[in-house]
């Protein structure tokens, strides 16, 4: 049974976190209930969808009996290993495919598919000994970067390294690597297109993220100050990766914005933080055309709801947050801010939400969603 | 157990149907899972929420039992009988209170306390005999509206009778009833307004709402050719009315617009037909809003993202209506059309869905949402 209400298609999405909780959200709309393969009950989607399975992504048994109920199987992480994924598209249509993913699972495969392609990355080399990483240095000089070429994220696996001494205590620790120039970045930039089997494709505007510590705090949409023609190239290398990569569904183009020029730096096939700005302030949100482009629908409008969006990443904070009281003073302050909380235990650090702000004044914009976020997070006002 | 997730209250919605289907989808938002008071699984809320409880509402056990894990209990619908609410808030926050609910609940109550408090209707009266209908005809002229006082929706429970022999057909079905003038209506409005227990309140504009049949088939938002002055009107009555009888949560106000004069329909204490496209068509939803307004939270901004907003439902069509196909070559011909299905099963004339369109000509937003509806329901474009 592979068909629910109104006998529209059954999407299953691995993965419990908060990508899923919200394209959920979005998938009601379009008469769906988002199927969901949680790792517990208290995740994130799990607590607010109905179709829910608790099992492993990382056992193909499990996989598998997921599989059995959904038209299509997408994912809310990169984390299921690409041989269980291989396995299961033989007998199910899973999006994005195990050959794409493979780009957003495997830094060093990224790199290489990318450079054949000829898309603009930073000059780079896979390492399996000190030599490579002291041969590389001479070449680009240090400080150089050095990548897990798997398993990294939000900083994670990412290390900046001044010299041999310091490379080698990230070579100790055994984890297959790549090696990067360190790029001298002015900023950080993403592409985020949607494709659907079909090959349509759709781009939201190219926005800036703020990192902290490797996280992302803050995605201003659009990029401020950046001018139209390298905007259009940014679009256009996301468009032509996600065909050239057979991409379904969301793809995120990290970039870096060198000033003279944009490389990429890395993959998310999935919809991504980058683009939550997209729930109030695009006429289709990356979750509602995930959904559409994993079922090979036809791709919504991209079109802007305002000037200027920002999302600011809520991070968890020290002690009990009393977040109801906390949302009660917020809403007072700001009845325009949109606030999305994720369910998720608090943890200082973790992203257990996000807030958006939309208006035709950047600076206000930008304030307002920085004050939401501090507030939520530390009981103060900026 | 009142709190869930990160500690926020658990809201609970009595009703399955479409409205605690949108209002879910907006609560998660909020960090929230509305828990529901379901008929059946198979309900509209049922298929897309987790915290779902099958139960009558009718059933004060079963009222109770639900009631306790919520901070607060709220409806999807007016046929929760009063004694059982009166029992119920006894024991538990329960907004709208049943005695602000009485005026959905009964029009005969409602006409005389709207009377009171000096708002406008359309000349009434109490209908025990058939004495009563003649004296009134002879008083306000025929034909004239013999309404049900409690029970109806959807021109149910309403009729226009031409003469004392048609009004005698309706007497006899027992049904206890009020007379009406049939007021010379140009076209009916909406105002709909939402208000917390702490006393705030909050308007979105006044719309027009199109009926065919007495179900409500297209909301066109602003209503268009509405002098301001009585725009403002419209909103003051809305406002004054939610004050006067203590309404939690969001009120509609139907109203009927007399040229000269605007005089109320009927009240509905609950996200409503008429709002719908604020999903879209508002900074904030009516579904966001009734769940901050029954949690007292402060209520959101409801300025409008575009000129024009205009909703048109989807009622359920003769045959098997393929809305996998459907949904798809909509999408294609019209990428900026937002599709809402609520996963009921399709009966010719139940509402299954809305579309809502929204741009900067009236014209043009009212076709396509017009042609979306039309071909959904039967697979025809007009």
């Amino acid at each position: 049974m592979r068909r629910g209400a109104m006998g529209l298609p059954v999407v299953g999405m691995v993965g419990g976190g908060q990508l899923s909780r919200m394209t959920h959200q979005a998938a009601i709309s379009l008469g769906l209930s988002l199927r969901v393969l949680a790792d517990a009950t208290h995740d994130s989607a799990a607590l607010v969808a109905n179709g829910v399975v608790v099992g492993s992504h990382e056992s193909l048994d499990d996989l598998r009996a997921f599989a059995e109920g959904c038209e299509v199987v997408t994912f809310d992480h990169e984390h299921v290993p690409g041989p269980l994924i291989e396995a299961l598209e033989q007998e199910h249509r899973v999006f994005p495919s195990s050959a794409a993913l493979r780009h957003a699972q495997d830094k060093l495969v990224m790199r290489e598919r990318l450079s054949a392609l000829g898309a603009p990355v930073p000059p780079f080399t896979p390492v399996a000994s000190r030599a490579d990483v002291e041969g590389f240095g001479r070449h680009v000089g240090w400080p150089l970067v050095l990548k897990a070429a798997s398993g990294g994220y939000d900083g994670k696996g990412v290390w900046v390294v001044a010299d041999l001494d310091e490379a080698d205590e990230v070579l100790r620790s055994g984890v297959r690597l790549l090696a990067e120039e360190k790029v001298p970045l002015r900023r950080e930039l993403a592409a985020v297109v949607a494709r659907s089997p079909y090959g349509q494709a759709a781009a939201w505007p190219v926005v800036e993220t703020v990192q902290s510590d490797g996280i992302c705090v803050e995605v201003v949409a659009p990029a401020p100050d950046l001018d139209e023609d390298r905007a259009l190239e940014a679009q256009d290398l996301a468009l032509r990766l996600a065909d050239a990569l057979d991409v379904v569904g969301v793809l995120a183009v990290e970039l870096f914005d060198l000033g003279d020029r944009l490389v990429v730096n890395e993959l998310a096939m999935r919809p991504h933080n980058s683009a939550h700005w997209t729930i109030e302030g695009s006429r289709t949100s990356q979750f509602e055309q995930h959904v559409r482009a994993v079922l090979d629908y036809p791709l919504g409008e991209t079109r802007t709801t305002a000037p200027w969006v920002v999302m600011a990443n809520l991070l968890g904070g020290e002690g009990d947050p009393d977040l109801d009281r906390r949302m009660h003073l917020l809403m007072g302050r700001d009845p325009g801010l949109k606030v999305h909380l994720y369910g998720k235990e608090v943890r200082p650090g973790r992203k257990i939400g996000h807030v958006t702000a939309l208006g035709d004044d950047l600076d206000d914009v930008r304030r307002r969603a920085q004050v939401g976020a501090h507030w939520l997070r530390t009981g103060e006002w900026l």
